[in-house]
C-alpha cells in the first residue's frame, strides 16, 4: 500500500478501509472500477416489490468505512434516484466513516433554472435530496452546468471525461478536423477539446425564431471541407445533434462526421437515427450510462471512464489530489 | 361562505383562496375532491419525457394561496414520489400562503423500522425529503403504523377511511358477523370496525416458524357459523388476506367472507386471485388509489374518500377542527 | 491492543481514545460497563444546585476522544433526561472525536404516537432533542417499539438483553414451559425468547371493551398444566403483568409464573405487588435502571447488561460489527 | 375590539384569535393574565405518570390560532422545562397559526458562558431545545444577561417589571433612599431603577480574593444615614443579598434595607433567612414564579406582573408596539 | 385601495402593511419605489463606527407588516452585503409579517460556479447568507446566470430591465440595428432584445486562445453598415464591451454603438473610457446600482426602474402574478 | 514527532496534516504562528477586483488536512469578514478534514446584546455566519463578552493574552501599582491581572447620568500616590481610557499610567491622543490586529501572541489539552 509522492501529499498514512457498492443502474461500471481498486464490490442486496417499492440492505459490516455508492441516475431515472438515497439512509445509520454518493450521469441536470413562472429547479431539488438522505461528498462526471456544483454545500469532485475522449479522436489520426459545439452551452468544453487536438472551433448556435432557415439554427466559423467533431455532455433524443449536422452540411463540411458525447442515455430510437445518417461515421461515447453494446451498432466507440472513477476514489481516500488527474 | 358555528370556532373570517393541484397519480380523485368544494382543479401540467424526466409547470398564479397537491404515492411509486417533490418545489418558489401535501396512500409505508442492520428505514426517509422538497403540512389516510406520524415536525391530519367502510358493510344487514384482524399489526384498527358493526373480533396471528400449521398461522377468537369481516389497511399482493380465509375457513367460518380494506394496491394478478375464492363474498376498498373498476369485476365494492378529503381541506383552510370529523 | 479477525474488519489500526463518563443516574452500571474495558470512567463532576438547576464539568480533557455517556432516563425521568443533555452540550463544545448517548433505558419510549388528536409525539421530541444537544451516536436497548429508530438519522446501535435473560431461564431447566406474551405489542419479542427456549408461545390480548371477562384480557394458546415465562420490554406499575398473570391462572397454567422484562422501572409498590403473589415464581430483570437490590426481595434475579454495552463500545470504537453479538 | 391608534399601527384588522394555555408551573398567573385579555385559560390536560413522565393533551381545537403556553421555568426546573417543550410539540403538530412561549422566569439563566473548560454553556442549550419544541416566538422578563435573547434567532419580546417595582417604592415615600446594585452584575438595572426614584446609586463589588474584608465585598458610592433599596433580577438562595446587607450596614447605612427583586426563587429557607433580618424592612418580589403568600410571612410584598404579560399578549396579537409599553 | 380583477386573483382582503425601508446603499432608488407605491420609507438609522462596524435600528414598530429592504450590493460591496444582513437580523427579531430582501445589483453574481480546484462558490455562499441572516423572499434583477436562483430554497422574483431598455432604444427609431451579444452567456438576453426591437442578432465569441486575431475574440452574424445595439447585463471596467466594439469595427459595423446594459457597476474608470470612445453613441443604464449622472457624462441614458419594483412589491403584498408584468 | 506525555493524552498516533492559511488581513501573525509550527503557510491567493468582490483560490491540495486560517476581522471588518468567509467555503468544497477559522480579534463583538427594541444582534448573526461558511471549529481570544461562546455551538478555543500581558508588567518591576478597571465590563480581566502581579484593584464605573462630576463616571478603590496599570480588551478610539485616566489623577494617582489591552484596534489618530498625554508612561497592546509599528511611536510596546496560536494549534492537532496553556 505505497503511496507515491509524486501524487501530492497524503493525509493520514492509516486510511479508513474503501467499500464500493453498486446500485441496480450500472453494476457492470461498478465491477470495472473496483477492478482498478483492486478489490470487489461490497455485498448489497437491493429488491423492488411486487408495488414497485425498492429495499436494500447492506449485508456485510461498514463500521468506519469509507463507503461509495455508484449510481448513474439514468433512466428509469425516478427509480434509480430514489433506490441511491435509500441506500444512502442505510449506510448513514450504519456508522460508516464517509459516505461518497458516485454518481457519473447525474439525471435531471437539465431543470437548473427557472425559465417560466412557477417552475421547479429540479437539479436543486435532487442535490438537496441526496444531502439529506445521507451523502457526506459527491463524485460526478462532466455536469451539464457548472452552477450545479454550486447547489452543494457539501465537497463535490467534479470528474470529466474530455481527456478519454479527446485522445480516442487523437489517435484516429483525422485529416482537417474542426470541433464544433451544437449550441451556445457547449462552447467552453468544446474549445477545450480543441485545444487537446489542435483544431479550430466552430458553434452552431440558435438564431432568433423567426429567421426561417434550417431549424432556426446558424453557424460560426469555417467548416468547408473540414471534417467536424460535435461535441456534446449528453445525448437523450439526438434531435440537436441531427440539427447541428445539417448545418454543418448546409455549410460545406466533408461528410464524415464525429460526435463526441459523455452521456449517452439515447433515449427511444436516438442510437439508430444517429445511426441511420450516413455523413455521420462515428459516435463516442462513455460507459457513465449502461449500453446494450450489440444494439448500438458498429458505429459506436464506447470508452470506460471506470479508470477514472477508480483513480479518482484511490486518491479521495488517500488524501490526495483529485485535480491533478485532469492536470 | 357560511361558516356554522357547529364546526368549532373560525380563526379569521378572510381565509386565504384554495387551490388544489392534482399530480398524474389519481386526476379523478382530485377531481371527486374539489367537487365537494365546489371548485376546479388548479392548472398544472406535468410532463414525462423521453428519458423519463418529469418535468412540471403551474399555468396560474398562485400567490398567497392555500395550496394542496394530491398525488397518492401508490405504483409507480417512485415516479408519482418524484413528481410529488417536483410539484412541491415549484410551488414553494412561488410565494403560497402555505402547502399541504395530500398524500391518500403513503407508499413505502411499511418500511418503517429496522429489522436487520444495515437496513434504511425507507418511510422516514421519505417524510424526509417531503418536507425538504417544501410542503408546510401534511393530509394523509390510514397510515400503516400511527408512528409514522413522528417522522415528520410539521401538522399531519391523518384521516380515516373506516367511517365509510363500516357504513358500508353496515348497511349489507349481515347476520352473525365475526370482524377479524389477519395479523397482529391490524388489532385495534379491526376493533374499531368491530365497534361501530357491534360484532365480536377474532385475530390470527403469526405462530412459531417452527409449528407447521397451515401458514404457520393461528387464530384466537370464536369464528364457527359466522360470516368474516377481515379489516386490512392495504392489500398489495393479497397473500395474507388469502392465508387468513384458510385458517377462517379450516376453523369453521361460513364460506361468505368480506374484506374490507382502505389502500387497494392489488399489484400483479392480486385482484384476480382474490376474486377467484368462491369464500370471497365481496371486497370493499376506497379510492385512495386509481382503480380500473371495470377490470376489478363485479365482487369489488370501490367507496369513495373524496368527501372525507374535501371537507377536511374544507376545514383545514377556515381553521375549523378535522378530528370533530371522525369524532 | 490485538484485534481478533473473528470479530469481521478492523477499520483504522490507530483508534480514538474512548473515554466512558457516568450522569448520575446509574453510576453502577456504568462502572461495570468499564470494567469491561478495563478502564476506569471519566472525571465528571454532576451538581444540582438549591434550586435544582443541574451543573456538569468534565475534569480531564477529551480533545479527539471517542466518548460515551452513560444515562439511563429513568425516574426521576426529566432531571435525568436534561442531565444527559448537558452533559452532551459540554462535549461537543469540547472538540471530541465522536459523541454517543449511550441510554440503557430510553424514558418516553410509550409516547411514540398520537392516540388523539392535540397530544405531543414525546418519543420523538425527545430525540430531536438529544441530538439538538449534540450526540452523534446512540446506543440503545430494547426499545419500546422499533419505530422509534427511525425518529434518528444519526445511527442507532439497538442493542438487545434477551440472550441474558433467555439464558437465565434456560439455565433453570423448567420443564414443560410456555412463553407469553403479555399483550398484542410483545409478540416479537416473546416469539424470539420462545425459540431460544424451545417453548411453545401464547398471547395474551385486549379483546373488546364490552366483552366483561376479566379485565377485557383474552388468551390465545394453550398453557393448560405449564409454567408460564411472561416477557415484556419494561415494568413500570406491573399492573398489565398482573392481569396477564389472571388471564394465564383461569386458564389453568401451572401456578409458578416467571416473569423476564429488560426494564424494571418499578415505580412505586410495584416490586411489592409482584412479590405478594405467590403463582409470581421469579422475577428476572435487568440492570439497566437502578435498583436497591435488598429491597427487590428474593424473588427478584437482577441480571447485568454491563458487559454487552462494554463490548458494543468496544466494537463500536474498532469499528467492528455489533450486529454480530446478537447473531 | 377597537384598537385605539394611540398605540402605534395596527396590522391586519382581522387578528388571529387569542388562545392561552398554562403548563402546571403557575396556573394562577396564567388566569390573571387571561383575566386582563377578558378571556379563560384554554383547556390543556397536563398529567405525571406513576414514572414522572409528563403527557399532555390539548382539549380545544388550536388550528389557526394566536397560541401563547405560559409556563415559568421555576423549579422544579426539568419537569418545568420538559412539561413546556411537550406542549409545544403537541400544538407546532396541530396547525397553529403561531407559537409563543411564555416564560416570566427563564431558569439556566446564569450559566450563559464558560467559565471552565469543557462546562456546558446550559442557557444556550435551553435555548435551542425550546426553539426545536416548535416555539416561533418567546415572551421573557427581566433575564439574568441581556446576550441570552442572543442565543436565540426568533423574536424575543423581552419584557421588564422594573415599572411595577420602582412605582412600588416609590409610593411609600421613602426619605434619603440610595439604590444599591448588590455586584457588578445589576449596575444597569439599579441605575434605571435610581433613575426612576431621584435617588443615587452605590455598587457593592466582589474585590480580589485576598482582601480579607467581609466576604471580599466592596462598596463604592456613599450609604452613611441612607435607606438603601437593593436590586436584583433574582433571589435563590439570598446570600449575596445578606451579603450586601452586611457591607451596607458596616458602610453606616440606615437600619431600614428594602430589597426589589423580579425573580423570587427562594430556594430552601431563603424566604426565612431575610425575614430573620431586622434591618431588612420589606422585600419587594413579583409573581413570576409562584409563591405561597402565607408562607413568606408580612416582610414580603408580592407585586403582579399578570397585566404587564397581558397587555404584551394583546399588543403582540394586535401586531402593535411592545417597547412602547416601557417607554 | 382597488384592486383590479385584471391583475389576477387576489389573495386576502386584507393584506398586511407594506412597510419599505432602505439601506445606505442606494436611497434615491427605494424613495423613487415608495412614490410609486405613495407612501415614504421607514425610519431606519445606519451608522458606521470609526471602526468601520455598521450599526442599524429602526425606528419604528414592524410588528405583522410585509418589510422590504432596499439594498443593491454594488461597491463597496461587502460593507453594503454585511448592512443588508444586519438589517434583516434586526427585522427578524422584530416580529414582521414577511420580510423580503430587495437587490435590484446582487454582487459577486459572476462567481457561481468551480472553474478551479479549491475555489469558492461565492454566488452561492452569498445566498446562504442572506437566507441565515433572516430573509423570507427575495425580489432580484436580472441576475447574472439564472442558475443563481436555484441557489436559494426561498421565493426569488426575478425581474427584468430588459422592457425599460428595449423601450428607450425604439423609441430612438435607429434604422438598421442589429443587436449583439459581446459574449456567449449574454445570447439569450440579447436575443430577447432583438426580439422586441425587430432586428436581427450577432453575436461576438471568444475564439481558442491561440488564434491571435484581435482579442482572441470572433463574430457570428452580419454587422457590416449596422448600427449595433451591444447587450449586457452589466459592465464594470468595460474592457470587454470595448474589446466587442472592436471586433464590430474590424467587421464594418456603423460607427455608431450603442450600449443598453441594466447594472452600470462602472468600476475605475469605465465611464471614462467609454465615453471617450468616438464610435460608441449612447450607453444606456438603468439606476440598480447608484450613480452621479453629471460625471457619467452626456452619453450616458439612465433609466429608472423603480417602477418595475414598486409595482412587483405592491403585486407581492397583494397576492398579484408578477410574471404578468412582464407579459 | 514525539508528544510529551506532560501535555495530556494524545489522542491519535497518526494525526492529519496541519496547513494554515493567512487571509489579506494580518499574514505577518500568521507567518509568526507557523514559525512556532515549524512549518510555512499554505498558498492562498486572495484578489480584490476593481469592483471590490473578493475572490480566493487554495493554491495546494488540502484533502484530509487539518486547516487553519488566520484572519483577524479588523477594520476593513466587512471586508475582511467576507473574505475569511470565502476562504471557508473554498476550504469546505475541497474535503478537508477539519476546518477552524482562527479569528484573534473577533470583530462586532460588542454588538452583543440589544439595548433598544428593532436592533440586531450583530455579534451573533456574524457567529451564523461563519459557521454557515462552512467552519467546524473556532479558536479566539479575548473576546468582549463571553456569553459570545454561547452564540456557536461548535467547539471554541477562547485563548487569553492576559499571562503574556501580565508577565511584560511584571518584568518592569514598578513600585505601588493599582490595576485598574476602566468600567464595570473589565472588573473579572483586571483582577485576574491584579492576581497575577500582586497588586490592589480599583474601578472606575459609569454613575447615574445626572450626576455632572468628570465624564458622569467615579472611581472605587484607592489610588492616592499609586501607578496604575488599566486593563482594556480591546481600544478604538480611546476616548474611554482618557476618561479613565482623567479620573484616576483627579483621584490622586502618580503621573505614570500604563494600559494593557489585548486588541488595540486605535482608528482614526486614537494611538495619537494616547502618546500625547504625559501621564500615560506605556501603553502594551498585542499583535492581534496589525499595527505600523514606527507610527505608533515609542510608548507603544507590542507584544506577539503568535506563540500561543501557534502553541495551540499544535495542541488542537494531537488532541492535547488547550486549557492546560493557560493553567
Amino acid at each position: 500500500m505505497s503511496v507515491g509522492g509524486q501524487d501530492g501529499h497524503s493525509g493520514v498514512k492509516d486510511t479508513p478501509p474503501i467499500r464500493v457498492f453498486s446500485g441496480t443502474a450500472h453494476p457492470a461500471l461498478a465491477r470495472a472500477i473496483v477492478e482498478h481498486l483492486g478489490m470487489e464490490t461490497g455485498k448489497l442486496t437491493v429488491r423492488y416489490f411486487s408495488d414497485g417499492e425498492i429495499h436494500a440492505r447492506f449485508e456485510e459490516s461498514v463500521r468506519g468505512a469509507d463507503v461509495y455508492v455508484v449510481q448513474p441516475t439514468c433512466p428509469p431515472v425516478d427509480d434509480h434516484l430514489v433506490e441511491l438515497m435509500v441506500c444512502l439512509d442505510a449506510l448513514r445509520r450504519a456508522s460508516v466513516h464517509r459516505l461518497t454518493a458516485v454518481i457519473p450521469y447525474f439525471g435531471y441536470a437539465r431543470q437548473e433554472k427557472k425559465d417560466l413562472p412557477r417552475e421547479p429547479i429540479t437539479a436543486k431539488l435532487v442535490a438537496d435530496l441526496i444531502v439529506k438522505a445521507g451523502a457526506n461528498r459527491l463524485m460526478v462526471m462532466d455536469l451539464h452546468a457548472g452552477a450545479i456544483q454550486g447547489f452543494f454545500n457539501i465537497p463535490v469532485d467534479h470528474l470529466t471525461a474530455e481527456h478519454v475522449l479527446a485522445a480516442h479522436i487523437a489517435a484516429r489520426k483525422i485529416a482537417d478536423m474542426v470541433v464544433v459545439s451544437p449550441d451556445e452551452g457547449r462552447v467552453k468544453q468544446a474549445r477545450r477539446i480543441a485545444g487537446a487536438l489542435k483544431a479550430p472551433l466552430a458553434v452552431v448556435y440558435r438564431a432568433e425564431p423567426e429567421c426561417g432557415s434550417c431549424h432556426g439554427l446558424k453557424l460560426a466559423g469555417d467548416v468547408m471541407n473540414r471534417a467536424p467533431i460535435i461535441v456534446e455532455d449528453m445525448v437523450t433524443s439526438g434531435q440537436s445533434v441531427l440539427d447541428a449536422c445539417d448545418v454543418l452540411l448546409e455549410a460545406g463540411c466533408l461528410p464524415s462526421i464525429r460526435i463526441v458525447c459523455t452521456h449517452a442515455v439515447l433515449a427511444g430510437d436516438a442510437a439508430g437515427r444517429l445511426a441511420a445518417r450516413p455523413e455521420i461515421a462515428e459516435v463516442v461515447v462513455t460507459d457513465t450510462v449502461p449500453h446494450d453494446h450489440a444494439s448500438l451498432g458498429p458505429k459506436f466507440s464506447v470508452l470506460s471512464v471506470a479508470n477514472v472513477f477508480g483513480e479518482a476514489i484511490r486518491r479521495a481516500n488517500r488524501n490526495l489530489s483529485i485535480s491533478s488527474l485532469f492536470g
